[in-house]
């Protein structure tokens, strides 16, 4: 696990496993603070690979010939592109090919000492209460928990103090986020 | 058109009128490139905008919901983004994005004054010769064209004294590109 000290942006992180709503909550998010004037990233963690261009685009030719970089650029300032690098690069060396953006949101860093929402299922809850998911253990501090999210009341705070809070409460999830980073704050 | 100076990778241009077979050449090139041991970047110019994730993903999702940046990366090294930028970057700044390559190969840039072959059709070349085609009389330099590739004979030099060379000989297609930015000379 490489260090991620030298963030260039605040980064906040979205912890939960599979299917338990991740995208839906980061989507909301990126429309809030977007609504808000705020430039925001997303960074997705793909453990399992991914095939990022669809066979039949010219990237994908490009890539399949070996190219190591492929970039395509619009007029109207839109770029994608598709690299292969000789080693999974750190979150911070990802945060910074991302861009002049106000907040990243980091989906599935899970070994990365970002601070984070844990988001739980009812199962999840009632399984082991508000524990960080056994994924998070490498570097799952509790202290780094922002806040628990889950799908209905109760919403008392939980033993470690860390806040609980129904997930489709963007608007408080969002706010939260941006105390944290000191935003608009004074 | 923004300056193209400060370009920190030898950068060649691929330049033909659509369909002509630019990215036919450009994925020969690459991989012959590639088994040489360089390493490979490819910038594509999409003059009519493009759509880079296709719907159902969770880059497209992150991107309708209003991100200004997504990235995905896998262990493996693997990274895919796509960005929305204010205006058009300059091909230093997409080179510059590109990262860590030996050569980029560039397709459609057509107002950068960078070195570049030009694709004929046989239609092209019957109708008019040997000449710059239209699309890139801005910064269409004779100077800059690093020879003329078309479908079949004759190859005499042109009479400008550009080179005419077979589209199909990747072999000295490359050959001449590595000589013109002084790779492996000596």
């Amino acid at each position: 696990v490489k260090s991620d000290s030298g963030l260039t942006v605040p980064v906040v992180g979205v912890a939960g496993y599979k299917h338990v709503g991740k995208t839906t909550l980061i989507c909301g998010m990126v429309q809030k603070f977007s609504s808000q004037g705020l430039r925001v990233g997303v960074l997705k963690h793909d453990a399992h690979g991914f095939v990022a261009t669809p066979e039949g685009t010219d990237t994908h030719a490009f890539a399949e010939a070996g190219a190591m970089a492929v970039a395509i650029a619009s007029p109207d300032g839109h770029v994608a592109g598709e690299w292969r690098l000789s080693t999974e690069p750190s979150l911070a060396e990802l945060v910074a090919r991302v861009g002049r953006v106000d907040l990243v949101i980091a989906e599935g860093f899970k070994s990365s000492e970002i601070v984070k929402w844990v988001l739980l299922s009812e199962i999840d809850r009632a399984r082991s209460g508000y524990v960080m998911p056994d994924f998070c253990h490498d570097a799952g501090r509790v202290e780094k928990v922002l806040g628990w999210l889950v799908p209905g009341p109760p919403y008392q705070v939980a033993e470690d103090s860390r806040g609980v809070y129904d997930r489709n409460d963007i608007e408080t999830i969002c706010e939260r986020t941006l105390q944290t980073f000191g935003f608009g704050v004074g």
